[in-house]
């Protein structure tokens, strides 16, 4: 998987291993990858634990009335102190009220002809502060790892619940990345199907489990592509990154569900998570950025569980995708990973 | 494939038998469909046959040496009264100086192990106008077939290449479709591999056809979902809709290969997709847009032919994928395809 990280590139197809899908890098295309900026920053402020809401927000602390029902708040017991809110989305892309599928309109042959379901699942919103000035960077280590908390806790819920057959824990941050709420906050979707990626991610780690004995995230660190690692976590950008400064967070040890995570992990995770956030806004001027966690279904048959290693993976918003991504599913991208890895291990964020 | 057109629809996940991924229908979230508009216009200019040159655009008439090396102009010996050229890419993804994957490199066995290659392929720009204030709708239902028939000599081109296997025809038109040129134009680009798009749409298809003895392309126009119709072809919104106002154009009669269109097919195309950028436009506040071709591999076996249908896609730029999209390869359409068909069907673009 090693590539020599060259000032004169040339173009090069490489396949992502876990997705399956390809990625052309296209160095002809690209500013020098010290020069790429994000073009409409998602405008950060300043930390400031200032306990004042904004008054039209309704995810500020004393506004929880103004919200859709809330799931649970945290800590345990915390009454009106809380520092984290689980409450369903006010504007559901998929209804908690409806009928769930029977387990044989979404087994494979069924599906196939039968081309539409009731939208049944679930849609929340994870409130991680009660401050509307702070961003999950802001958090300490600990906080963000009390937000990670808080996806197992739900993710635990939908997973004893017994329609839903996978959880996709999202966060968008700024309007171009598709957030309509500046508060500080991600999505849990509980779906009752597997959705397409996650189902290409099975059989393309399967197949290179199959041909080398080995997890393909298991296999993937490499010295050319590390930024940071901590204790039990490491920050690479992947070999075939489909987007510019893509960023992969992978558990150094395997581990197929999300929802495994412990509280001295989940604190790990959080520094890491909040060192790549703080180093991306420095580096690419305050983009708009998705981050996206990648599991293992919940219900996944013991002879998978060897393959399938989740992974926190975080987009910056650089450039939008046009007609050839779309209609090929193949990705260019002007950075090689060598060379983005670079930069971001460089990026200094001590202060 | 039928559903009633309420006002008071409920959440739906449909899916798409082509490209076999689903689709969350998600009223909740919507604004009323004829509401769709725009906040991003791509400023296309009233059609104005001026033969004078934008002094700063490359692509105008006049200024051909300018730009990287033509490949032909069109219509034939045409001289500098060109119409059409297709011309190399300045910045080209794809390199045609480097050599192509041996056949081995590129089977599924080696691909599967040896992770990159060499980014050889073609990337080539369709000037589809000298005049710099002329869009593809400006233009006549003839002008916009031989639009059509320079994408099929140049796929017919690549054809006897034969390291191509598969040709990508787009356009992105607006900046924030990803359009770097404001002068209209289209792109193709010769792939040396089968995008996973076309791999997916190769499985569902045979799928589809192994279980019902059909081509899923030639059953999927219905009443509901029309928009308008010639003499060989359709325009609908699809059932399972990826996108709002997404548009499929299809051929009535079944066909594998774009490059086997004649020219009066190909005037006949024209006309229809002039109108339907028309309606997008007209009803959308003139939206960004891309449009791409969606094909058979050059090469094919015989076996597949009756279940591979080419069609054309027209994506309109009204919102970005975020993190929800990007993780599960999922889509939330906010506006049924009855609707926004109905929206459509009823656009009058007679003035």
């Amino acid at each position: 998987m090693s590539s020599s990280s060259s000032p004169s590139r040339i173009s090069e197809i490489r396949r992502d291993a876990v997705f399956d899908r390809w990625v052309v890098f296209s160095p002809a295309r690209a500013r020098r990858p010290s020069d790429f900026k994000s073009h409409a920053p998602a405008s950060n402020p300043n930390p400031n634990r200032n306990p004042n809401a904004l008054p039209s927000c309704p995810f500020c602390i004393g506004r929880e009335s103004e919200c859709a029902p809330e799931i649970f708040r945290l800590p345990a017991g915390c009454g009106a102190t809380w520092k984290i809110r689980v409450i369903e989305n006010l504007f559901p892309a998929l209804r908690r009220d409806v009928e769930p599928p029977v387990p044989g309109d979404t087994a494979d042959a069924a599906w196939l002809v039968k081309l539409s379901l009731p939208g049944f699942g679930f849609h929340d919103v994870v409130i991680e502060t009660p401050y509307h000035s702070m961003h999950l960077p802001d958090l300490s280590p600990q906080e963000a790892g009390e937000v990670l908390l808080a996806y197992k806790e739900r993710i635990l819920q939908f997973k004893r619940h017994g329609s839903i057959k996978y959880v996709q824990v999202f966060k968008n941050h700024g309007a171009s990345a598709g957030a309509s709420m500046s508060h500080s906050h991600s999505q849990i979707m509980g779906l009752p199907l597997i959705p397409p990626t996650v189902a290409a991610r099975l059989n393309a780690t399967k197949e290179w489990f199959e041909r080398t004995g080995k997890c393909s995230l298991c296999e993937i660190r490499s010295e050319e592509i590390l930024i940071n690692e901590t204790v039990h976590f490491f920050a690479i950008v992947p070999f075939a990154a489909s987007y510019p400064f893509e960023i992969w967070i992978v558990p150094r040890h395997h581990s197929s569900h999300f929802h495994d995570i412990d509280s001295e992990k989940a604190a790990d995770l959080g520094s890491l998570l909040k060192l790549m956030l703080r180093k991306l806004s420095k580096q690419l001027n305050d983009p708009p950025y998705n981050f996206m966690i990648h599991a293992a279904p919940l219900e996944l048959a013991p002879s998978c569980l060897p393959y399938m290693h989740w992974f926190l993976q975080i987009v910056p918003q650089l450039n939008r995708l046009a007609g050839f991504e779309m209609a090929s599913g193949c990705f260019i991208n002007p950075v090689f990973p060598e060379d983005a890895a670079k930069v971001l291990r460089e990026v200094d964020c001590s202060i």
